[in-house]
């Protein structure tokens, strides 16, 4: 069966009186935040959220605030149209796809424009990492979200600014969405459990809920970076999940020590030519590295393929 | 006309149950947050959110976020029944008082815990000083909300965890109360701006409205810590608002240079024994330091009387 025609809302005043009104209909609105550029696995978090509610609001926004200014956001790939094909082609269909222009955008913001830049060059000479391409683009926004533990390790060391700019947009589009519930995927591990900390610390009325991974027949996990990958990349890549499904099988069989299983992990990646940019077992909450498996784990890996970084991670539940 | 008796809720589901059933019948929801033991300046605040919405929620939570462990936390003043006398004593009344016991109580934050009391040890070594008496109390909270920019200057200077723990609180009770609209005292004038901006940027669906400053009858700004004023030092504490006021009767009159308008006013309360912790003159938005008056500015004080830390400021707008 498939989907019905989504409602596109661009301004964030109107996304906010839809929820409203439908909440005061007794309807309840399951949102799925996304850059856009869809695939099967953002596909299976339309139908999670189905699962818990009534009506499914998308977004597709590419947030300049996660990326540094000498990230791939110019070159993040985009295809609204392809987008709503796939999202008409899931079985009851979502019913708002928001797709706003810019979220930084405030119209008032002039004397923020001039300080920002002032304050660009002031954090440069302070040495300080965390500037993004809203800053570096001067838009006057100042004001950021820091889950300031859970950012810190893993994906955090090597993009210092991502998790920032992840919290800030996620508390923006709550506040725009007013949803009931939020589906993030667990492929990014350690973005769901931040948000999930942010939604308890700051008192969100929105449960999330962490969708499992999705996977190519070949175990690449999807991603939307993938497009960019060389066919012989795309070949080599496909050694990241063979080493977490290696070391799930020998955790499983007995092997609890994380630094041979890490070890052993790196060198199926290093030998495809991958560069390893973190491979950690941690614990599945706190994200805290664990030498020993005596509970639940999770081992999270990135690594770049020529100009590709990818991310992937597998729980291990023994 | 005595106001009505308000409904008392102390948990947080609850009031976010409240406002959502109160929405859906069409009423509008006003919020002053306060930290309790109110006098005329509070009562104000409710006045003036009553202009604006047909139904009121004032919250009373001393918040220790924005407490430094070398602050007064312990001693602040409170007094919930008196507190709730003064609110009936407003025509019309309010209609809800939110009173929760712990607002970083999360129930199940044993990891958390264990975390955060790692992470002081951590940042202590890292010389960092912004520990608030949550992370002192190993809340296992570590989301935070900063407004980067504003909250830099002025309290911000003497008072490094205090505007990130104003922004984060007001945050959690935003998302608890869901109000339409939120009134704030002028007298904290920094935290104004800071709350207004956090609204802009994160964009949060609630009017932010700034009330003028209420005085005693010699002139003294109303605080809650004007109660732990000796009568020598309430005399002394005078010299703020006289310092501020003669200030401005002189731009009136033609004193555009800001730095000779501070030296006098330092002037006035150094020789009542206040002991000046800043006195600035900036543009009223951005809170950027100004030289010479050319626009409106915000002339802002802070000055210690004995071991209390009181602050005041006027709008010249020339």
């Amino acid at each position: 069966m498939a989907g019905k025609e989504p409602v596109i809302i661009t301004d964030k005043e109107e996304m906010r009186k839809w929820t409203r009104t439908m909440r005061s209909l007794n309807h309840t609105i399951g949102f799925v935040p996304t850059m856009g550029y869809l695939h099967e696995g953002h596909l299976s978090l339309v139908q999670e959220a189905q699962k818990h509610t009534d009506l499914i609001v998308v977004s597709i926004y590419v947030n300049p605030g996660q990326f540094s200014p000498n990230e791939d956001l110019s070159t993040y790939p985009s295809d609204f149209q392809g987008d709503i094909q796939k999202l008409k082609s899931v079985a009851n269909g979502v019913d708002v796809v928001f797709h706003p222009k810019n979220l930084y955008d405030y119209g008032n913001s002039e004397m923020g424009l001039i300080r920002s830049a002032e304050r660009i060059n002031e954090k440069e000479n302070e040495g300080l990492k965390v500037l993004s391409c809203v800053e570096d683009k001067g838009m006057g926004h100042e004001t950021w979200v820091r889950v300031e533990n859970l950012e810190k390790g893993l994906c955090g060391k090597s993009r210092p600014v991502f998790f920032r700019g992840v919290a800030t947009i996620v508390t923006k589009l709550f506040n725009i969405v007013e949803p009931d519930v939020a589906v993030f995927g667990k492929k990014d591990y350690q973005q769901w459990r931040i948000i999930q900390r942010m939604v308890r610390d700051l008192d969100f009325g929105i449960k999330v809920i962490g969708s499992d991974i999705v996977r190519e027949h070949d175990g690449l996990a999807m991603s939307s970076r993938n497009v960019k990958l060389s066919p012989e990349d795309r070949q080599k890549a496909l050694s990241i999940s063979r080493a977490l499904s290696k070391a799930k099988v020998e955790a499983g069989k007995g092997q609890v020590n994380c630094g041979e299983l890490i070890n052993s992990a790196i060198q199926i990646i290093d030998e495809a030519d991958g560069r390893v940019d973190y491979a950690e077992i941690v614990e599945q909450e706190s994200l805290e590295p664990v030498e020993t498996i005596k509970r639940p784990v999770v081992f999270c890996v990135a690594a770049w393929f020529g100009k590709v970084r990818l991310v992937d991670n597998m729980e291990i539940n023994i």
